[in-house]
């Protein structure tokens, strides 16, 4: 924001009370953040806030260009007498002090930055009148509490203060600052006057208007301190702006029984209810308020104690929500009677309250919100809470759970249950109605059908990408992975040291990865009903630009993901159905094949199972386009784990078939699978594999039509890194598709995955009709980050260290990945113009990253089912620029 | 190259014996390069060409654009008259008939792409008339050709002339055409004539100024032929250029004994002495000569025959010498004692020639070639050549030696040996002066010894950077890596399913990658003296913009690479020291250490070791820079093979230190170990690591200097991906230098070999002093291409199918990799003018790679010691744009 002077000559000082003709924009550039805010309240909407008069940025930048302006005594004086008229008290009279607010506040806000000076126009013999007005200690402390803020702010007074306070405790003999009788307090006002003069400090002055004066500069210079300077620089903050000082009138809710203090919201922020809440104290100040060791008054009994400011507090809480067309919470206090509001701000709110207030809000008669701010109230964070149990409580001191260790959290929610070490007891347990935790050192296709059947599941090993990440995202199971210091044993495994045997009751936590031992309460998730009025408002405002599939990779999980809004399947991939127990066999006989002839039998066994598969997502999908990735993962991943043949061969296990699957398991075995023979190239190498594929697809695709569906196939390349490469598996696809009599030409794109498919996305653009950006996989060579080894071992701790900003892999990373999707979507459109791109990797359910990938111009995203909800609203307020 | 029109008016057409007064560059534009050269011999250089005259390329384009002009009749008879003037020749004249060939000629080389017409102005008539003159079966011959080509040609008649041909030879009973004979001929003859006529084509006219006319017009319109159009498009020539037209007499050195043809050099092309050599046959035609299968004589022989030809031959040889400063060769032929030169080009020579002829006409004192011309003449292939021993013939049919099977080629030369399968067989052979081929799975630190005394080694299993390949490259030792079918048995392996005992003898191709069986000659490598004395012009050119240092990890490697022309050391590789046998078990009692302590005093005995190499080093590169890196492996490198510590243990072997193995190396596997734990990741988990080595080579840097030494040190940070990872690290070597009292802040780079590094090359250039490109890490992830698993898989498959153009880990990748090379370069330098900048990947000592680097911008290459001299040259060429 750059400081634009607009009118010619403008008053030195606007009171807050009275309207000052200037926009918003106006008023935030002469009054700063602060004076903007009393303004708008007191001036514009008429509100009761304690009197205020502000000094414009103009004054802060003639002061610190040409130093005190001879007229500007002369104005403060004039301003001061306006706020001693407005609250009916002067400075520095001790039969009732005025005490006023000294705060800075810049245009933009530098939170923290410059200074402030609080309760100025206390000294000893207004102190003394505080004390009979309110209460000694009260005054005191006050009064203490100034001098060192005046002597640190205003005087740059070079003290321990927190030496000097620490003696006052030693000396009372207590530890807390609240515990300080009014003679201990007398006392560490006189020491703190001692170090102030032996700092050779001039002192606090006598003269308030000379206080108040001093603090005005004060303010202003601190516009060029270091701290305000180095944070200008670094946000990019124009060094011209100045900064604003607005002094206020001190009210006090603890003068007297006709005094009080409270917070009031405009609905309830915790249930979303269009009912007032809040609570109140009497003869109090706000602070008693929030700390939590009074009990407090509901709010519905204010107008019992204070009927005229109950009816102010209703009037303003009404002006204000009209006003700011949100939640608001104020923070008030009733002075003898008289309210006043001290601060409104947006409320805080839950996950369920945001939803029902943005629905509710857009149906009230006054406000009409429309769609787009419902939407924008509601942020990602609030969904999170309503689609996932918590445990009600964090676990630590007190709550009886005991923290064995940390993983990897894997798949958000709470589970607690018993622990099982094996899918069969794993289904033995939930045969009895028992709640399940599936411990296991990694999972396999094999441990699918205990996997369905857990709460939750905690593994040893891999990272957000391994096989018990993914099952348990697309099932919605709470999971945390990677809890390196879990060891086996036969009946039990030692977590974190402790010996955990199976029934032992285990709690995890998918938000945090705390693994802990013993029961914890949870709280179910709830949906409200209003989820899906305001996902179909973000569906509607997102359309035209980026809309959201899921990756689902059976009909039931494309059952699923229709069900929770997806607008297609972004990423079916073909290697689990590979993975199924009845699959698994044929896809080893395929691998083992000792002539072409095997190898081609077993192809056509594979093909007429997976064409089966595709039937059902079709038809779950019926009408919406399902994009179907051809076999991604090495071979080896369809074999026996090496490790444990070869172990089995030196105990003599291994029978004909063992040795010959040994074999295959050394042949296909691989230093980096993640970088080896996967993907398109494995195809390169059996180009039987796609053809199979893409005949069993298009198969499918024939059978739904003739059943009188709307089977709508897109096919994906893996991994490709050339053109020609990309081009001839294309014509694999093509001919499978003219072999089963597909009519038209089939739709065939790619993934974008490699750091070379990026950069040469022009030269892939012709042979594609659609790129698929595979964040993960393109994260992973980018950085060279093998997700499943760095991810447990050496990335949480980077992100602590700040060597990295944020883990890439739950974020994308805006620069270098980030810099590879732009030019893979321009180079792309460069010479495929209109070429539709997508975006299945992690990322895609992620809200940060989703804004970043709309900006590089993706047009759809595919996340996993149990991310839409997110994904759909992360999208339209990315589109919104919420 | 674009047509820039110069001469208002010019002449349509020239011949090739008249001075033109144009430029070497309006010649090529206006005569094309057919006719560029005719003009220049003959114009120029006065050199007796056959009669000749080109049609410019003006007179195509006119033709193109608007038809036949009317005037070009007159022109081209004019032209015809003095060809036959000048040749003492008619066309079409039966007694002794003028021929003539008519040939396109581009201003850019476009080879094969447009029409040529040879021997027209042949009828019934005038081949009765050269058979008496010549050979009847010849003039036949000739006949029927100039017909076929005619037919194809001008008149674009759709003809199968191969089936007409076969049916001939079917008819004749012989296989070859050359055994057809006259009667043969004159029946063929015929039949074409019948087939043309069947096609529907107008025949071959008999007037052969008709002949000539259609033949010129069909040359230019084949300047717009799909050939010719699609072939600029593809390389960028502009459509307007146009052709030009050449029409030259055709002599023939077959017409009897006062004629004949032969080929000469002006030097020897085998070794590059000063003397002419060549060949020549009587009453033949220059095919003959080059055929093989005729007696020819040698060129002393022919004053003795034809002494006036002789003489021209001579001045001719001297004078194209002079012009082209280079070893030429010339076709010529002597018709009836009149001597014709046909064609002059440079002539092809060994390496050992092209060293010794670019020396020699440096100090040719009419010559004297400039050293910059001298550098161009030698290419690397050259080098290559003198540099490795080679078979003497290639095997196959009748070499006695059979191909078992071919692997990686992963070290030049070539080696033959007898097979031994144990390091320990390796070295009691080679005591016994027996020359040894190891044959290994693959190696390890612990086949050093063995492999040190190997002429050649053969793995079954690994990639070019493989143990094996990399410590084979730096010893210079023939080496065949990733050869699959491989299977080892007890005392025998069976190569391509061939058993092979111990004591077999076997060729390897470093080459190729060639496996035989059997002994198979060997021409050594024989350094000629003159290689020196090129590459230290060589060094003398590139000097200012490119130099070369080597790779080197020991202190004979240094002094190795220092004799070899290294400016210093661009990578010393820190774990080779780790991987020494003495230094192997501290390494692994640092990793297997069970308090801080242990892992402290492990790191301090290996910092000891590491001194004492560093300082050898340091000693051996006295003065020149040394770029050490620190430790880049994962640790589980430096730990036994898991899967046999799995084995062993199953096998009950393990006793209670193996036991500790085996948990740290489960603990230390990796699932992709290229891209996981490793480089400045490892040493953020394992901070001691750095700091020891920093010292260590601080220590040494002390200690050489104490000794009078001039120490430059480098330090490089591997695999970074952040500024504040390199920050940090950074740190680290500066604490370590300050330590050990090193005066002056220490030099630290960091390698580039994440495309995020090179993305983010502006943030790390802050906190380096340099950049090494690490070209082959960076090809990995650029491509995700596993080096060690997809080499020997698909890659070789990738190339072969054009799904790739090159191999990149071969030579650099032009698109992606080159441009995260030069954005690495450009965002460095960006934010640190001046950046230093180097590559110390394989593709340093590859030509074509070189080039792309030094357009890139880097500073220094670092390749191999082996790769020295090629790199030296190849920079020195890049530098020269030669």
């Amino acid at each position: 924001m750059q400081y634009r002077p607009g009118v010619a000559a403008r008053p030195p000082f606007l009171f807050a009370d009275e309207p000052d003709g200037l926009t918003a924009e106006e008023r935030r550039l002469l009054l700063g953040g602060k004076g903007a805010s009393l303004a708008e309240m007191g001036g514009v909407l008429g509100l009761p806030v304690p009197p205020a008069f502000t000094l414009t940025t103009d004054v802060c930048r003639r002061v610190l260009d040409g130093g005190w302006p001879a007229d500007l005594d002369d104005h403060l004086r004039r301003a001061l007498d306006g706020l001693e008229q407005r609250a009916g008290r002067r400075l520095g009279d001790p039969s009732d002090p005025l005490l006023v607010s000294v705060r800075s506040g810049a245009p933009v806000s530098m939170p923290g930055m410059m200074d402030t000076v609080l309760n100025l126009g206390l000294d000893d013999a207004t102190t003394a009148g505080l004390a009979d007005l309110t209460d000694e200690r009260f005054a005191l402390d006050t009064h203490r509490r100034f001098l060192q803020s005046y002597a640190t702010v205003v005087l740059d007074a070079p003290v321990d203060f927190h030496a000097v306070v620490r003696g006052a405790l030693e000396a009372a003999g207590v530890e807390r600052e609240a515990d300080l009788g009014p003679d201990d307090l007398r006392s560490l006002i006189a020491d703190l006057r001692v170090a102030i003069a032996a700092a050779g400090a001039p002192g606090v002055p006598d003269d308030p208007f000379e206080q108040l004066r001093a603090a005005v500069a004060a303010v202003f210079a601190s516009w060029n301190g270091e701290r305000a300077t180095v944070y200008r620089a670094h946000e990019g903050i124009a060094d011209d702006l100045g900064t604003a000082c607005s002094v206020q009138a001190i009210v006090f809710g603890n003068r007297d029984e006709r005094s009080g203090s409270g917070v009031a919201f405009t609905r309830d922020p915790t249930t979303g209810e269009g009912r007032r809440t809040g609570d109140f104290l009497l003869n109090a100040q706000g602070e008693d308020v929030v700390a939590g060791d009074h009990v407090t008054l509901p709010l519905a009994d204010l107008a019992d104690h204070f009927p005229e400011a109950a009816a102010e507090l209703d009037r303003t809480l009404d002006v204000l929500e009209r006003h700011q067309r949100d939640l608001c919470d104020v923070e008030f206090t009733v002075e003898q009677g008289r309210f006043h509001i001290l601060q409104a701000r947006r409320g805080k709110r839950t996950g369920a309250a945001a939803l029902r207030i943005a629905v509710d809000l857009v149906e009230h008669p006054d406000i009409a919100l429309t769609r787009e701010e419902a939407v924008a109230l509601v942020t990602p964070g609030h969904l999170e809470q309503v689609l996932h149990a918590r445990f009600s409580e964090t676990h630590g001191e007190g709550s009886g759970a005991e923290e064995l260790t940390r993983g990897i959290p894997a798949s958000p929610g709470a589970a607690v249950g018993r622990v099982r070490l094996t899918p069969e007891a794993a289904l033995d347990a939930a045969d009895r109605g028992e709640p399940v935790v599936l411990v296991r050192l990694e999972t396999s296709p094999d441990d699918v059908a205990g996997m369905a059947v857990a709460e939750g599941i905690l593994t040893a090993r891999g990272g957000l990408v391994s096989h018990a990440a993914l099952v348990a995202r697309g099932w919605g199971i709470p999971c945390v992975v990677g809890a390196e210091d879990l060891e086996f044993a036969d009946d039990h495994v030692r977590i974190g040291g402790r010996a955990v045997r199976e029934g032992d009751t285990i709690a995890i936590d998918g938000a945090t990865g705390a693994v802990t031992l013993g029961d914890r309460e949870v709280a179910e998730a709830e949906v409200p009903p209003e989820l899906d009025v305001l996902l179909g408002w973000a569906d509607e405002l997102a359309a035209s630009r980026l809309v959201v599939r899921a990756n689902a990779d059976t009909a039931a999980d494309a059952r699923a993901a229709r069900d929770l809004g997806a607008v297609g399947i972004g990423l079916c991939r073909t290697e689990h159905m590979f993975l199924a127990p009845d699959r698994l066999p044929i896809v080893r006989a395929m691998i083992l094949a000792g002539s072409d002839e095997e190898e081609a039998e077993a192809l056509e066994r594979l093909g007429a199972a997976q064409r089966e598969d595709f039937v059902g997502i079709l038809e779950a999908m019926d009408g919406l386009p399902v994009t179907v990735r051809l076999l991604d993962p090495p071979l080896h991943e369809f074999l026996p784990d090496l490790m444990e043949l070869v172990a089995a061969e030196v105990r003599g296990d291994l029978d004909e078939e063992g040795r010959r699957t040994l074999v295959a398991a050394r042949q296909w075995a691989e230093v980096n699978p993640m970088i080896g023979t996967r993907g398109v190239r494995l195809a390169h190498l059996r180009p039987g594999l796609y053809r199979m594929q893409s005949r069993a697809l298009f198969g499918a695709v024939a059978e739904r039509r003739a059943a009188g569906g709307d089977p709508q196939v897109e096919v994906m390349i893996p991994l490709t890194v050339s053109g020609p490469e990309l081009a001839a598996a294309r014509r694999w696809v093509e001919e499978a598709a003219a072999e089963v009599a597909h009519d038209g030409v089939p739709v065939v794109g790619t993934m974008i995955e490699t750091p070379r498919a990026a950069l040469v996305a022009d030269r892939l653009a012709p042979h594609a009709d659609f790129f698929s950006i595979g964040s993960n996989d393109l994260t992973q060579m980018t950085f060279g980050f093998s997700r499943d080894d760095v991810q447990g071992r050496f990335l949480g701790s980077y992100v602590e260290q700040g060597l990295l900003e944020h883990d890439p892999f739950d974020r994308l990373d805006d620069e270098a990945v980030g810099e590879l999707v732009d030019l893979a979507v321009e180079r792309g459109r460069r010479a495929a113009p209109g070429l539709k791109v997508g975006v299945c990797g992690e990322h895609a359910g992620e809200p940060v990253s989703i804004r970043r990938l709309l900006a590089a111009g993706v047009d759809y995203l595919s996340c996993s089912p149990a991310r839409l909800p997110v994904a759909r609203l992360a999208a339209a307020r990315a589109v919104l620029g919420a």
